[in-house]
């Protein structure tokens, strides 16, 4: 096992992906008006692509259109300390073609929001980095 | 209550500053050399900061100098489909006044990570935003 400089398990592209496949939650971190913002989603991995719905007009729509954003998912146990966290930045884009809008649509991806989410964000898993804290160490 | 455009329940200032001062681990949302960052931090709410520990040389340490940053919080349960997450927006700045180092020494903050940590990040909650979402509701 490879440990970062914080003593941090670096974890494989792999062991990433595999993390994000079985998560549910995610954060999508973009720009909105040149300030940092983060949005937690539902998502299902499809590939290698981060798939979200989200309303056609929504602020999410509008701040990823053809940006470079972050997505990241975690889960930690506050009373063990320990925790994995994987975050991916690619590229999303808006998914406007009908028959890939069909398919997305039979992905097991259903919003937890109420109201009309028929607008799909695709984010590609270009770069992804995981870490992992296994247990408290003294320092 | 107050519902926003996407049938979530928008929570008040002092409810999200009551949800941060509860949470152990948020998000910390800046940006790594014009690429959106996201790291998950332990933190302790002092007042209307967000108080973080990391090591003096970090990548953290070196992005969030001066900067805007935004630091999100959340907690859901995938089973129920419920769920809060809030949002801070303000400005991050190292602290580097020997008073100050010892009285944020003094909060209950322990690295989880192992390595020295005592470089001390302090970010203003200067907007806040949170939402929850309370049931699934028919769309």
């Amino acid at each position: 096992m490879h440990y970062d400089a914080s003593g941090l398990q670096v974890l494989s592209r792999q062991e990433c992906l595999d993390l994000l496949a079985a998560a549910e939650i995610g954060r999508i971190v973009f720009t909105d008006r040149a300030l940092p913002a983060v949005q937690p989603v539902n998502y299902v991995l499809d590939g290698e692509n981060i798939v979200i719905r989200t309303a056609k007009g929504s602020k999410l729509a509008a701040a990823t259109r053809h940006a470079v954003v972050a997505f990241e998912a975690d889960e930690f146990d506050t009373h063990e300390r320990t925790g994995w966290s994987v975050t991916a930045v690619g590229h999303a884009r808006a998914v406007l073609e009908p028959e890939e809008i069909s398919r997305l649509a039979a992905l097991p991806l259903e919003p937890w929001a109420p109201g009309g989410r028929d607008h799909y964000i695709v984010v590609a898993v270009e770069q992804v980095t995981g870490r992992r804290i296994t247990a408290a160490r003294a320092s």
